[in-house]
């Protein structure tokens, strides 16, 4: 692997946001997925959205143990997709520095699903 | 709209390579999206797949009649896909510039389906 740290980028909104910024830093890119759609070996966890039933997966070699990842993406609502892209992140044990999105919904309380993992949001909605 | 140019990126693997694309070129990027996940007025295509139907949207103000534009892909297969990418852009009256994508599969005749749009390809398998 090429990279030291590198950016997770949430399917498939996340998509758009990740690489660019990942390529700008000098980092490398890895996709998390919805279910099905990542070939080879993968960790996969379910969660519930507001309806229904979804799940996300990683490549199970897509990070190394102790690298340092930031999770992106486009938009944080109740927060049920990036707490379980948490959780596929602390399953290669690798370090999530930060979740990342462009718009938070405050009002959801979405933050709150991600216990102590430090967000940031560039734009807020109350 | 601040960019002349614009580069294309067909949802989702598409994503992953036309916005840092994009950037590096400085000009725009202009999701075309599975029918039904983009908002407000769409331009809509139906064409068929190995596996049945599909439709491709784009914005209906994403590009103005005359902008060039580039279309990028991961993969280009039978070329349908593609094909109906460049029926949306061209419904828009933008001038499409090439039809880029990483990997072509030479066996499967696809670039066929593109006509006389220029198109490259930077990994070929016969």
């Amino acid at each position: 692997k090429s990279w030291e740290g590198g950016r997770k980028g949430l399917d498939s909104r996340g998509f758009l946001i990740g690489p660019p910024l990942a390529q700008r830093l000098g980092v490398g890119f890895v996709p998390i997925r919805k279910k099905g759609k990542l070939p080879g070996p993968t960790e996969s966890v379910s969660y519930t959205l507001e309806y229904g039933e979804a799940a996300l997966e990683i490549q199970s070699d897509a990070v190394e143990p102790g690298q340092k990842v930031v999770i992106v993406d486009d938009l944080l609502a109740t927060g049920g997709t990036m707490r379980a892209a948490c959780e596929l992140v602390r399953r290669l044990k690798a370090e999530i520095l930060e979740c990342l999105v462009i718009i938070e919904l405050k009002f959801l309380k979405g933050v709150e699903k991600l216990e102590s993992v430090p967000f940031f949001s560039l734009l807020q909605y109350d």
